[in-house]
């Protein structure tokens, strides 16, 4: 590109920082109120200050710019000072998973190199017993609720409280450059060890203001707004508690932090702060629901953001009885993470028809966020139109999704294949545009460059009368590179003779009318007497493979 | 800072790009509408092939990235195309004041060197009479309403319609640098030539996305939603129509664009299409609502931005009188332009007075947006805090602030002064944290490091019973740098006497419950028969200045 002079670029462009993400709430707010359980109650302007007193006993201990210091704490209203503070200094903050196992929290700890770690007494015993063997740790701070902290073995330099009760109030941050890494955590797949994803501070801030927009913008199925009460039935460890601790404090918002997730502590902070906005997975929300002590809550006030896993519509309609407002949304942790949410449009927008279900199109995936582009990607690296027969991998772009895995270039360049961000879920744009999630990748077949679901092949034998249980896997072909084996357990007593046949006349069906792709007619199918089961009882799909390397029953 | 591996740094960093505004709506909205007058109504999804369309046409004329294609248009669905197209190119719309002398427009456009220029022929005249003297114009593109385009000498390759009507419906748009600039138009002053004002695409994405997030998340005057109905009551030309266009677009709303001002043009189209929202200055809204046949509008519906000049509260209680939602909006040519807005606070926030009126907040100039640092700077650079009397220079950071005016390094300079973007504007924060302007930087005084305030100097001298009329300059002092001179007229047949001395007592009831600032006692003060006044009768500053250069009368 040409530019006829100097003028014509920027020659110093205003970066964007998560410290700008406060400059509004300092006069918007000063008297709005952060709570943490029924322990503590600050303003905003308190928390401004404490944020500013944690930089100055951060830095005292030493923490630079470049630095990682790892928190291990609940939900609270510190861990949201931490996640200002730690970026604004210019280090990063990693938030540990505080679910993994001791051995792959030492791996995370001793990955991510962290100089000063931060811990709640839940996780004293954890970090006693690994303490030992991370050395690049040189200061432990510890996180209690109570005023004598109990005992611990590690070398705190004190209590979070008491080193905040002596630091001055006022902090310069530094300026930095907007592509300067604020936050990592750890993901775990299924095999391999837990790989880093890092945000850095412009992606914090566009996440923040794409993700607000999104969720202020709709109206249907809620809108969020600057008198709403929010309370996050997430950990904060996880993916940043999806940036909504991030968006509510640059809104202003009321805050509730829960501490420790006891059911029976959230529905009581829910019902006496009058909560109006959260988030969580569905097992929490059918966890809450069907409490006992449920009935204390006015469910009608709460607008919830579904995410995490897909979202069975008998579950949203149980909620919608209750009066809640759902959305459900999409993301990841290589996303920051959120990507899409279901909203619905409003009339005349496109072919939505009329007597579509709203409760269904919430559980559907969601549809893109502002600046959020996806595509369909069959296995040849090909972008397919929109239609549920055109099946293929998510792939992704978005200026906040992470840049790879840390010290991980190998797994970051397959994550980044082609300069998309491939999610590993197989999807399709349905005919008004909403991403519809089948599958994971391990979970479908390339047949001749298609992508075939081994779910909905289950989902689809399993309607046969005389098919009590099915597993599908890919088996190697010569000819279409793999093709479906259905292992079947026939029912007992059916009187008429099953054959792989009748099985695959049966597929016909679901063929003609579009559900499944017409090589599906491809499958082999055997019958078995029982199925390959792993220690919890589920079917082992490794192992049925493995056993397939040479099948032995084939329909011709 | 340092980094610990190559991974800490984005190695490359997604651009924000206006193109990127487009990704969603192409789904979300393909069957919404965009009307242009009631001559045409067209679809988001020709609405998007058009801007593919357009991008071919240029292209063909030899449009490149770097090039200037000045508009010469009413608001229409042609200019909206342009906003996207022309920057998706990687080249700069310059969106030609039309409302500018024949010399104006011939200044703006040879020194924006524009290639191309589109014109309606509402404009053909001007653009004849100019288009000897700008040879580097190497196209003319007409803009016409009607299938026969009337006759000109200007040598047109076409117009609009019939060449879009020739290209093909797919273009390949470049992968661009963000910091590219996309958009540029002239602002005139009280001297001097125009100034050339531009943006670049990452401006106009995070402009786009502050602008709806505090449109969208705040209940109170008014939130945008994804369906409301927008008509610009400003022209597309003032700064992108205050951005609304982008917004709107990325939304994916119905939109209504009203060809030349015509009031009732403007008011059968709102009842017609039944406009929920829009943006104007405060004269515009004053008309219509004065307008005979302002009966056929259902006012109720509608939410209205108010900016360009400060709102006087009589006029918004008016309109609220009819239904509208007011919301102050405040920003200049240099903002892009959107700075602050004047919401209401939800209750519990802050320090806002129960018994405060929501119409007298909503006349004062606004509360910053999200992203938006601002600060009263005094004379000598210092920044002051909030209060009444703190009055000094409103000064601003945001990430989409013009760069400085094209190809004028001094006045770019003097612009940024410090790192800030100097307004011109005399500003404080009150203590909820709104910014209130009180004058032009013109219109100010700098005593011994103080700003005092012309207006309201004058405003308090004028409520003496024996001032008949006033006017105040400041006079250059050798301890002061600057003291206030009033010169006075003063009421015949009062009966006391008056000096100087009484009019300077009778201000320290506003100097004691601190209106004003203590200084004003050095003002001296000049009783007068008779004010200079410029050719339209306004009081004449300037001359009054000249003359006081050694000033005859002076109290001690």
């Amino acid at each position: 590109m040409k530019h006829p002079s100097s003028a014509w670029l920027a020659d110093s462009v205003q970066q964007l920082l998560i410290r700008d993400l406060l400059s509004r709430v300092r006069s918007w707010a000063p008297d709005q109120t952060i709570s943490y359980r029924e322990l503590r109650e600050i303003t905003y302007a308190e928390f401004l200050k404490r944020v500013n007193q944690l930089a100055i006993v951060l830095t005292r201990l030493g923490v630079q710019a470049g630095d990682r210091v790892g928190v291990m704490d609940w939900d609270s209203h510190r861990y949201l000072e931490l996640f200002f503070a730690i970026p604004m200094l210019g280090a990063v903050i990693h938030t540990v998973n505080v679910r993994l196992s001791s051995e792959q929290i030492l791996y995370t700890v001793d990955h991510a190199a962290d100089s000063l770690m931060l811990v709640h007494p839940d996780f004293f015993e954890v970090a006693e017993a690994i303490a030992p063997r991370v050395p690049k740790v040189r200061h432990w701070i510890t996180l209690s609720d109570d005023a004598m902290p109990p005992a611990t073995s590690l070398a705190s330099v004190g209590d979070y409280e008491s080193l905040l009760a002596g630091a001055e109030l006022e902090f310069d941050f530094p300026d930095l450059n907007e592509n300067t890494v604020a936050t990592l955590f750890y993901t775990t797949g299924t095999t391999g060890d837990p790989k880093g994803v890092y945000f850095t501070h412009r992606q914090i801030v566009l996440h923040t203001l794409a993700e607000g927009l999104a969720l202020t913008a709709h109206n249907n199925p809620f809108s969020l707004s600057d008198d709403d009460i929010y309370l996050p039935l997430t950990p904060m460890f996880h993916v940043h508690a999806w940036g909504f601790p991030y968006l509510a404090t640059m809104l202003g918002i009321k805050q509730v932090y829960p501490g420790r997730f006891e059911p029976q502590r959230l529905l009581s902070l829910l019902a006496h702060h009058r909560v109006t906005i959260s988030h969580c997975v569905p097992t929490v929300l059918l966890m809450l629901l069907n409490h006992p002590e449920s009935k204390q809550v006015d469910w009608s006030r709460l607008k919830i953001a579904i995410g995490g896993a897909p979202l069975p519509i008998g579950l949203a309609r149980a909620a919608a009885n209750r009066g809640i407002r759902i959305l459900g949304a999409y993301g990841m942790s290589e996303t920051c993470p959120i990507i899409a949410a279901s909203h619905i449009k409003p009339p005349r927008s496109g072919p939505t028809e009329a007597a579509t279900d709203p409760i269904e199109i919430v559980t559907r995936t969601g549809f893109p966020i502002p600046l959020v582009d996806v595509a369909i990607m069959d296995s040849a690296g090909v972008c397919l139109p929109a239609g549920r027969e055109n099946i293929g991998e998510l792939v992704l772009r978005a200026p906040w999704l992470t840049r790879g895995y840390l010290d991980d270039p190998l797994r970051s360049e397959a994550l980044w294949k082609g300069g998309w961000l491939h999610t590993g879920d197989i999807a399709y744009r349905d005919n008004e545009g909403y991403i519809r999630i089948t599958d994971r990748l391990k979970d479908v077949i390339k047949l001749g460059g298609e992508w075939i679901s081994t779910l909905e092949l289950e989902n689809a034998l399993s309607q046969h009368p005389a098919v009590k249980e099915v597993a599908v896997v890919g088996v190697s072909d010569p000819k279409w590179d793999e093709r479906p084996h259905a292992e079947v357990i026939l029912r007992e007593g059916i009187g008429v003779e099953i054959t792989p046949r009748t099985l695959l006349k049966f597929l016909h069906t679901f063929i003609d009318n579009g559900t499944l792709h017409q090589r599906v007619i491809l499958t082999q199918i055997r019958f078995a007497a029982t199925l390959p089961r792993t220690s919890v009882g589920k079917i082992d799909k490794k192992a049925l493979r493995l056993g397939l390397q040479n099948p032995t029953t084939e329909n011709p």
